[in-house]
Order: structure tokens, then C-alpha cells, then sequence
């Protein structure tokens, strides 16, 4: 058995999620679809992060067990002839036999994007949440700046989650203007993301922002998981899995 | 009767190209929809261009003839409440009885967009061509100055067109790099376009940056109508209606 590491793109729109579902299309779901052609049985992939239904990804990573050696080159070339056109692979590559992509995965990079301009830029829809209101980045920087470090993030979970340890480190919060394609993307950069935690927190900056939330009330929510300072939940739409990283060179 | 010039930007996936027809949804149809609820009654809307099938705008202009006066500030989110999400129009203002969108226009700027990255951009998949090939840059610059100019054009257009005057002008061929998406723009900016002449263009300006076509073929097609120097015609998708340019300020 041979495992096999792959990095995916997809645009989420036509997918609910990335987990495998009875009776729904999902991203794994049309990639085993495609494996099982190729290698002429069913397998099992394991994805690094499980978006959620219409997130996007520009880097998302998988592992499976192959049962015979093809080229990791060939492997992209031949998975996309069988993927839609809304699923690329993008890279493949041989792994230690015990790697598995969610459990090895140290870090992430999810992204979110707002569409600035004062009417919604068609072809950037399907891709950014749109919102022409005034924003005053500054604070929202710093409300970034909050976020950054290693916090009990309880509060910017989705009810109903049943995680126990709430402890998560971000390494980078950031905002980054696209000035001439009217985008504000937010970067978060982390050890690993609570449910709906990036679009919670997107929520929150957001509300900042506008100077409907104080960067007090982020403090102490992250302090003592005091609640009302987490979201809304953005959509779905505007978030993007940028890329799983792991500690060495796959 | 109020002259009303509007800029709408689309989508032009889900249209079967500008112009109105029976059967089929067109971006024109859905404008004239959108105007008969506002107006209690069904206008015919003069767009500037009359894009194919496929193909995108980021600043069409049309102009109608309203039967009663609507604040022009408030008519981009009246229409857009009623258009669909992939129509949106973004401009709206008075012009003088007799302006015509289509016999006023100056200028009309398009651009045709390929996605350089190796494996397709999902998320620039619906409005890109996919050309990972290697392109000679410089001698496509070159090529592209022979297009600017002053030229009969009868060799670029699709075959059928019973256009007489075949001589146009362009102000601009550009080639622009936009390396952190991948991309590589082509813009064309002139008095007017024949049928398919901008991805003629686009499909010579290919060959040559693969070298399968030279700059002395293009000057002979420019210089006597020779055929086998346009084309091949590149898919609609990639191609944008950037902007229709007026001698006035509106």
C-alpha cells in the first residue's frame, strides 16, 4: 500500500461539504467516486479539514492508501480527467505509511472575503460575502491582534459543539486590502479551528468594524468565554481552506 | 420620456448572449423584465454591445426611454432587486432624447483573461481560459503592436459576417501579467469590433507566443485580408466587455 498524499481545490457552491454523505454530493465523495475508477476498487480518503457545505479551498490536503504505484506525477492528471470541473487536484505526492492528513496537520490557513465595492461584483459572487458599509480597518486590526495567540476560544464555536478542549493557538490574523479588485480578505492562520470558529470570528471583526462591538467585549469573550461577542456566522461562500501544512516537506 | 443610460455588469454563463431572442435567456430579456415591473409597462433597452453567448461584461451600456422620472440614484437597486444575482447594474443617469448606447459609444474596451497556474483555478475557472503552456511574452507584445492602429480587419472577423466597412481602429492591445492570481490579461481598446474579432485576436496572439504563427503573417493579414493568420476563436468565457467609452460625461 502505497500512502498517497494529494493537495484538492475546489469552489464549494456545488457541494455540501467536504465529508462524505449518503444522498448529497460532497467533495470526498467524488473524489473516492474518481479513486475507485483509477485503481479499480473503493478507498478511503482522509481529508485535513472537513469544510463546511459551499466552503471553498484553494489547498485542501487528503491521504489514501493506494494499492498500487502509479507516478505522483500522473496521479493530478489522471484524478482531474474524472473529477467535475469544480474539483482540481493539484498535487500528489508518496507519504510515510502512518501519515494521515488531518492528524499530522500542524497548521491551516482559512481565508474570508468581502466585497467591497458599492454593488455586488458578479464574478466575484460566488466567492465573497458583499458589504459596501464603512469599516474602520484600524480597529478591526487590532481586534485581529486580539484573536492572535493561544486563547480558550469557547465562545467563537457553533453551538451544539461537543469539543472539550476549546484551547486553540492562532499564529496570524490578518486583513489585507486588494485595493484594485475592491476585496478585503482576512487571513487566519492556526493550529486548528473550532466549528464555524473563522466565520464566527469573521463575524465578530466585522461587527468591530462597523463599531458595533468593542474590542472590551472580544477581550473578555476570550478571557472567560463570556458570550455576544462571537458572529454572526458569515456565509459559507466567502470562506476559502487556503492550505494544510504539515511539518516536513509534503 | 426620460433618456436613461444604465452600466450593468453580468455573468455570462447562464445567458445565451446579450441580445434579446425568443426561447432563451438573454441578459437584455431580463433587463426589459426588470424595467416592465418598475415602469408598469414593457421598454426596449439599446445595449452598446450585443455580447455572445457566454461572454461577460463589467461595464455594458444601454440606454431606454422611461416613461416617468425615477431618482437615477435609486434606480441601480430598484432594478437589481428584481434582476438575477449574475446581472447587476451599477450606474444609472439622464442622457440627452436622441443618445443612442449603441451609435454614441466612442470606445469600447474588452479584455480576454487566461489562467496561467498549471492545473485550472477553480475559482477562475468560469471566467478564464486554461493555457498552462509557455508563451514567448516579448513576441507577443510585438504582436499586439501591430494590431494597434488603423486597419481593415476583414481577416479577424468570423466568417459569414456581411459587414462592408471593415476597418477599424484600436487605441490599445495590452498585455498585462497579474502574477500573484496567475493570470495574464489581454486588453483591447477601440472604435468598434467585427464579429469575433477579439478572440480572432486572442487565438493569433496564442499561436504567436507559442510559435506557431509569425509577426510578418499577421502584417500580410492586416495588409491584404490573407486568411490563416485569425483565430483559432478563443472560448467565449474568457471574454469581458470591460467598458463602452462616451465623448460625454456620462
Amino acid at each position: 500500500m502505497i500512502n498517497t498524499l494529494i493537495r484538492i481545490s475546489y469552489d464549494g457552491n456545488n457541494y455540501n461539504g467536504y465529508q462524505v454523505q449518503a444522498n448529497a454530493p460532497t467533495v470526498q465523495g467524488e473524489l473516492e467516486r474518481a479513486l475507485s475508477v483509477i485503481y479499480k476498487q473503493s478507498l478511503r480518503i482522509n481529508g485535513a479539514g472537513r469544510t463546511d457545505a459551499g466552503v471553498h479551498a484553494r489547498g485542501q490536503a487528503a491521504n489514501y492508501h493506494a494499492p498500487f504505484y502509479i507516478n505522483v506525477k500522473k496521479i493530478p492528471y489522471a484524478l482531474n480527467s474524472l473529477l467535475p470541473f469544480d474539483i482540481v487536484v493539484t498535487e500528489a505526492g508518496e507519504v510515510p505509511e502512518d501519515f494521515h492528513a488531518r492528524f499530522a496537520a500542524t497548521r491551516k490557513i482559512y481565508s474570508y472575503t468581502l466585497d467591497r465595492a458599492i454593488f455586488p461584483q458578479v464574478m466575484k459572487r460566488l466567492y465573497s460575502l458583499h458589504l459596501p458599509a464603512k469599516l474602520d480597518l484600524d480597529i478591526m486590526s487590532k481586534a485581529a491582534g486580539l484573536f492572535t495567540g493561544s486563547h480558550d476560544f469557547r465562545a467563537f464555536q457553533a453551538t451544539g459543539s461537543r469539543v472539550v478542549d476549546t484551547k486553540r493557538t492562532l499564529y496570524r490574523v490578518e486583513l489585507k486590502e486588494r485595493t484594485e479588485e475592491q476585496l478585503l480578505i482576512f487571513y487566519f492562520e492556526g493550529s486548528g479551528f473550532l466549528y464555524r470558529m473563522v466565520r464566527l470570528m469573521t463575524g465578530s471583526l466585522i461587527r468591530v468594524g462597523l463599531g458595533c462591538l468593542t474590542l472590551a467585549e472580544i477581550e473578555a469573550a476570550l478571557k472567560d468565554g463570556s458570550q455576544g461577542a462571537a458572529g454572526p456566522t458569515t456565509p459559507a461562500y466567502g470562506l476559502c481552506l487556503e492550505k494544510v501544512l504539515y511539518d516536513h516537506m509534503f
